[in-house]
């Protein structure tokens, strides 16, 4: 009677390959599977205890690490990533991390142990051994490194596409405002595209800025007032994010200041579904469902392949009219 | 040299119960776990590989089932739920069903092959299987009869608490709408709750409803549409959730119904952490983060005790006002 090696010679490929298959596990390329499973019929062979016993050995874990996992955006990229995994049969282990380095760490300690398939992983923090783990890791957001595949939006066409936005509808005085020159992650080539498109067109853009303006705080209403004194005549503002978009309009409305009238707000992320809170925010749509696609599939890439190196993988970005440009 | 079962017999606990006090698991009563460690010193006992092996027997991961983990309310309870399992080193398996029954029962397929310790889950579904199950369950806003402990909001007093606050404003014509009236699950107290208000206070109420009033589609606009066309002189609406009650006004203000001089409006769950997308709504606000607490608790006492049977564990609410009465 043929066994696993019978089959595993015959398709020139590993033993691990062929259970893969039998146990319609992720990892194999499509053509080589189909090869598989043809020899598998030619030598008429059933799969044995040892072959059914891999899949117990392995485990079908993703680990997902999240910031914030109730954060809108965040919470539609969860969504989305658990979709993507359970259509290929795997499960998420869901790591909310809070944005602390130390629940990061935490969380790396268990799915080392727990021989978790691989990571994807949104994280802000510089954790050392995550960087360095030999777990196949792939980035959202947040360029780690070449050994470190990174999915995106096109931030940097996003900021582009948002002063162009505000200069088409007249704007005269056009500020960015938020984090995004001083963060590490992806989210800086907002900043560097909204910069680029305004050297192309030849006019000064403001910049407003100061570290983490995510959430309605105290500091950010702060930080948001002091714009409209340094720049009384700003008319036009691209927000870094969508709810700090709509904390600047809550603020310039609180000061009498009408949007979109005498002042247009662009966002970013696209995290209203409905118009049913005002305002419907003009602003860059992150394409959720593709990159969440894609950091499942490069991540599988990964695995099969783990010295898999590659620069940032970028998903376009539109831009979508709301009621405030 | 002393070994567990010395330290079990000592303790008067099976070896089980040791180990979990050794390995710093979940399942072991305060007082219980302080007497094994005391003994453990006493007999100056070095747990062996025995025993630290049964860390690896078990898995330390509780399944989340939750049909959208991206709807604002969900997605509270899973960052909650998350957080607590986390502080008691538990994981979490993300189990997002899109509420269909296929999926909840491929989950609960993949549960019991992964020897997960228990379930939280928000199912809106009859799942056979899933009530059947022997894996410890603890529901949340649904009773599935006394086997399965159930964890909810005091969704009656808030139904309560939303008519008296219309009444106390004013209102003269009240409606409830939405989907409480139909409903399997614990929601359909508001509308109890609502109802019983009334009587005590002798007053009409009108029920607007019909199956499935989640999000903004078509559907829901035209059934809003309906109440205006029925009832024109409506002046006080409860609606069943914060996003039916955002969207109720968004159809009152098309139709140049001013909120909230003309019509108020209140509703349930409490997902606007901030002002910042209008309007800011009055509403029953879940206590969140005290459901998800329970529902852990509860959880490791099911876990520890497979017999417990319990009526619905009800967590009190606040009314929380808003812009919108």
């Amino acid at each position: 009677m043929p066994n696993i090696k019978d089959v595993a010679a015959r398709a020139g490929v590993g033993i691990n390959t062929v259970s893969r298959v039998i146990n319609n596990r992720p990892g194999v390329k499509a053509e080589t599977r189909a090869r598989i499973l043809d020899i598998i019929k030619q030598l008429d062979y059933v799969p044995n205890e040892v072959a059914r016993n891999f899949r117990n050995q392995t485990s079908n874990v993703v680990a997902f690490f999240v910031p914030f996992v109730s954060n809108p955006y965040l919470a539609k990229v969860t969504a989305s990533i658990e979709h993507e995994l359970h259509q290929r049969d795997l499960k998420m282990m869901l790591c909310n991390s809070d944005s602390h380095s130390e629940k990061e760490l935490a969380y790396l300690n268990i799915v080392r142990k727990e021989k978790v398939l691989g990571i994807i992983g949104i994280t802000y923090n510089d954790v050392h051994e995550l960087l360095e783990t030999n777990v196949p890791f792939v980035s959202i957001d947040r360029f780690l490194g070449k050994k470190i595949p990174c999915v995106a939006a096109d931030n940097f066409m996003g900021g582009r596409l948002a002063l162009r936005e505000l200069v088409q509808k007249g704007c005269k005085r056009i500020a960015m405002i938020g984090d995004a020159g001083v963060v590490q992650s992806e989210v800086r080539h907002r900043r560097r595209g909204f910069k680029y498109e305004a050297d192309e067109l030849g006019i000064d853009v403001i910049f407003h800025e100061k570290r983490n303006t995510i959430g309605y705080s105290h500091n950010n209403i702060v930080f948001i007032d002091k714009l409209f004194d340094k720049v009384p005549d700003v008319d036009g503002v691209f927000a870094v994010s969508d709810l700090l978009a709509a904390s600047v309009i809550e603020r310039a409305t609180k000061k009498g200041i009408h949007v979109p009238s005498q002042l247009k707000v662009v966002g970013f992320d696209g995290i209203q579904d409905n118009p049913i809170f005002s305002p419907y925010l003009s602003t860059i749509v992150q394409p959720v469902e593709q990159i969440a696609k894609t950091a499942v599939e490069i991540l599988l890439e990964k695995i099969e392949n783990p010295k898999l190196r590659s620069d940032v993988i970028t998903i376009p970005v539109a831009y979508r009219q709301g009621d405030t440009t």
